[in-house]
């Protein structure tokens, strides 16, 4: 499947915490930078998230801001 | 200012394009991993956004999904 | 690819409308049932979305609202 | 009250499961087709969404993504 | 129609620059507090949106951020 | 930091809830108007938000809907 949003950071998972129905999962995309991700626990499943696993992180343009100091 | 937005990647300005009303703004967040983000070309203005500027690209992590092959 | 995202519609392109940036796109997902998206003219291209193409409209549970009478 | 969001899918509650804050809610809006929501308890509680009840499922055309195959 | 969006600000539209597909609606919503609105221009022309219109800003409780100084 | 994000309306905190992974955060942006924020609890411990805290509801424009009645 292609998707269309624009931001697919390539990573690899290293925390899953599973909440009562949301979880974070947290992706390193590159050295040090960590990405975290709110998504539900059906879905951790789903895709079988587990620390160490390759995934994606995947953001939608339209739900990128940017901020200058 | 600091935002509860768990996602906050450093990078530099590779490319601003203006539209009607919305504009599309590149970060580069590592070397070759470049953030696309859709803003309105008001904020564009508001943040003197150009090429070579130093930025962030923000995420809440609500809007981040998560992929695997 | 496999997405956390829990809502994947399947369907049929019966519209693209290219704006400056911003592109909208419109997939009938059941008989007279159509969604429209908004995404970047990027994607359009990059997707080659074009009308009659089967295409998913992808939604984020998160970003689902619920209403009643 | 007329909203702006342009997907407006009615359909049937097959599916409310509350958390700690947040709760998902699944909406069945064409024969096998289920929509997920993830909305807070409270706008369950607001809306009084139980199994069976008719409701709709909405979702504002920036947040809906395409793909394709 | 009750929607489960938990803010839902009453105001007066001060603005409307519909774009090539993304208009930006202004709301104030208290005295000198204005909103933002980034929709459809088909939601403007469905909504008959104009200066001096009584409008609600309508935002899902997952889309706010909290920020401090 | 200066972000993209259009809508800043300041306020003060009036409750703090929170779930499993997710919290829900209330802000009095004006007088009797109470805006609604769920966040992760961590964002609500790196802020330190409390009853009675000074706060900032952030919202991107094109996470805002408009309503008419």
């Amino acid at each position: 499947m292609k998707i269309s949003a624009r931001n697919v950071l390539k990573g690899t998972v290293v925390s899953v915490e599973k909440g009562a129905t949301t979880a974070h999962v947290k992706i390193e995309v590159a050295p040090g930078q960590v990405v975290t991700a709110a998504i539900t626990n059906e879905s951790v499943d789903a895709l079988k998230l587990a620390n160490g696993a390759q995934a994606y992180a995947v953001v939608k343009a339209s739900d990128v801001m940017v901020a200058v100091d």
